[in-house]
């Protein structure tokens, strides 16, 4: 099972009450199922993972999986900080229909987080889990960066499938895809580095981006992948301010405004995050319209 | 409520399968109840809170209240990094008995985590928590830093009685006894710089120091308050080697290692948290060693 | 030769075309020897050292010089990247009656400045230095902090006999007098935890507060040495805000600023130096009327 | 002047005694002509520009220019802290015969190098140079990153003709690419990220891996030119460990081995720098082993 293409990590819809709705999130998820992404991650970064309890996971997960139809790769967010509860988290997300899992180093206690902790970590969670797993390194969230070296010996684990990196460190891209062996996905998690990252060989990403403008990230990685690279850089370029708001600038705020833009229905962050500010929504208007004239 | 003097956050016992281990929790609390301390932490950072899920958290707290009597204060860690978790943890502890709630600043999405948004979080869980809520702020883990500014604007809620600050930054302690009102308790969680807390303003300490040796610590904080600066000076620099092994160098595997030096019956920490390394054994007894000699 | 006391670390004046303008030097000390100050440091940060050529570093040790009195130490800042030209330096400051020098950590090549090449730097200019030697630790500004472990193995270097530390950290300065011998003098450089240094033990300061304050600052360091615990903490808050506003909010332009409002003539920062810009002055000019009142 | 392809930035040569040794540093020169480079920088980062005084300074780049034939560009680093030094340095560099001049950021005093305060140095520099000016931007070892904002102010200025960025930052380099008008030249000042630089619109390159391996510098940058993106990431993968080793891992001492090891004669590095350790030494002869089998 290589990764290989587009994925969009979804946003979790909350009412106004500040509970879960996963009849928004079947909607949302309709309308992006149109569109030719290669398949979804529910409860990611952006999907506010941290922010839910594990039963609400777990009606997330099973909401996404009935609407979206089996030949479309479901991956689900199933990090935690203890060994244990991430072990239990993948079991349940393999039961509710899952493909792989996307599995976010443990971050809390930070220097004690080295790279053989984690190795040992990630080993225990793909001994036991019953779907691939994908590790996810996340040093701007998490404050660590699990190297490429530690990497490269997690991918000899026959249920560790791949990596998502969001570093947007393109040097470590690189090192990855370097020293993984071949059948290994390598997956950005940047938008703003996407041209650079596949053609520095790597297979594909999750980037919020796509939640926004799935259209143009296919042809942005199509254009990379076929060598078109003057066509490729020049839509990565236009791409630049829409990535940068709703990835490091705004995050889960800034995504879900430029969702709204763009009439998607997927309402505001949990608390406490708060609601993206006047200033970022008026970017993220002008940054898209740019794009749609 | 002030709290003044020297609380022990101690931390949980896990079995060799990692499961909680509430039998041991009861056995060590009855142990550290023999010594002066003032009270007690359940599920603070050397709790290893991140590391539990809601229901263990429930099994620890009501352990623990049932082992300590009505007249020592327990405090139980609480904080979640939703609005919504963080509500209902403090209910929950509330009605297992626990006299205060610990909350620490949610801190995932740090960019988003404003002194706006945490204080509005502190004052959604203070409007709802049954008792009074303690702010926590630790800097070295969470990757953010609650400002003195913002927790004067908290110290006016009516439930929210004080803060454990963490930052070892004695110029902040400083801040925070100057802007606070009289009754607000100001509690370092550090025990490297106790001394200069308490001669600072500070009305006593959260100490993982303070489970490992008890009466010193109190008696550092006696010393200070009755100013007797020559004494605590020389106290503190007496017990600086250990605070530092069991704070910010080797964390909960050096408490929990330091704790079994000492005889109490702790276990290791949960995984993926390693046990404390071979050197820092050797480095903790020594230290030990010349306090007890 | 040890120091002990408040020292003032005077700014250098420029004049309107931007030249080193030694009359406007001269006069701005005559004004500070009239204050119980203990003595004076000439080419510190706050004395703009790295913006002045070796010529003109040299005509300003010399005016100071001539200003200062026999018996009011003056020290000269003489760090230099290379340790060839921190000996020269070393050497020109004591041939123009400078009776210590004051040698910042060299820092350009950052990952190359560990402990051992540093203490190679520092031995190397003690050896030569006709004065004796100071060492000057500012890791904020340097981003290089020199560890207490081999400050202690310099202070057994006969020609070395003391630090200022400007990290703000009272635990390092207690760690530098716990490990040095009783005769080395640690000076504090940050003037908003001063009082928590000398309690501490530091035997003096250095700081950019004493050129604006100077009898506060001496009464401070008087009251924290006799044990007058309560008073001293009572004027160190009160001296915070101007200490923090001169100190690492505003930085030298924010010192200049200061002392203009204090009828002290030494003109504005040297380019690209930017002046304090005016909310700074407002700041000032209202955290010394406060004090003044 | 468009500056396009790889650029030396070549070591200074000292002697035992640690004095500017010319007659070296002709020699070396003189072998490095016979390779394809486009041109040469003196004095700057791995020139040890900062350990230099202004007389060698001037001696070193006379050197240069007498060596380097007029029809290969020679750049000289006349960076200075204060607005002053770097005009006068850069008089007389360009005196002395350097085509361009390449100006560091000042940042001693970091929080007060605001972009603001930066644009007014550049200019300042710029008006008064006789030769053009390159801005340089090194956040690793500045602790400052000039932005491409205020670069792309800097552009219009028609005696500033390009940058030289060694951030590292890809994405920084494709933003000074968009955000320049197409005159400017935007050098890469990383060896691991150069073929990337290109793709993304670099002109070329100033490379310290480019003093060690010319050759392979000048083709990685014509593959990356002419589209043969395949063969250019190959390239680049197979230099990643020596760029590395020679860059941000050892620095100036590790390019001075390698360069030793390449049978180039330009000694040690001039203290405080330390010669590299053994296991670097180590380390780069491996690496280039591999490279030359």
């Amino acid at each position: 099972m290589k990764l290989t293409g587009v994925f969009a990590p979804i946003p979790t819809p909350f009412d106004r009450a500040d509970r879960l709705d996963t009849k928004r999130l079947r909607r949302a998820l309709t309308r992006w199922l149109a569109h030719p992404l290669t398949g979804f991650v529910v409860l990611g970064t952006t999907g506010e993972a941290p922010l839910l309890d594990d039963d609400e996971a777990d009606r997330a997960v099973g909401a996404a999986r009935e609407t979206i139809p089996a030949d479309r790769p479901l991956i689900a967010g199933t990090g935690r900080e203890s060994t244990r509860s991430a072990v239990r988290a993948a079991k349940r997300a393999a039961r509710l229909g899952a493909d792989a899992v996307l599995v976010r180093t443990p971050s809390f206690f930070k220097r004690q987080m080295t790279d053989q902790a984690l190795v040992g970590y990630y080993t225990s969670v793909a001994d036991a889990s019953p779907v691939p797993v994908l590790v996810y390194n996340f040093p701007a969230l998490t404050g660590i960066n699990l190297q490429p070296a530690a990497v490269s010996r997690l991918a000899r684990h026959p249920n560790i499938i791949g990596i998502k990196d969001s570093s947007g460190d393109v040097l470590q891209i690189s090192d990855l895809v370097a020293s993984a062996p071949g059948e290994f996905s390598v997956l950005s998690g940047s938008g703003s580095t996407f041209y650079t990252a596949v053609s520095m060989g790597a297979t594909g990403g999750v980037l919020a981006l796509a939640c926004v403008l799935p259209d143009a990230c296919v042809r942005l990685f199509e254009l990379a992948r076929a060598g078109q690279h003057q066509e490729a850089r020049a839509l990565q370029q236009q791409l630049l301010p829409v990535a940068k708001l709703v990835g490091s600038e705004y995050g889960v705020p800034g995504l879900k405004a430029a969702l709204h833009l763009a009439g998607y229905d997927v309402g505001l962050p949990r608390r406490p995050l708060p609601p993206a500010p006047e200033a970022a929504v008026a970017e993220l208007r002008e940054a898209l319209c740019v794009l749609g004239g």
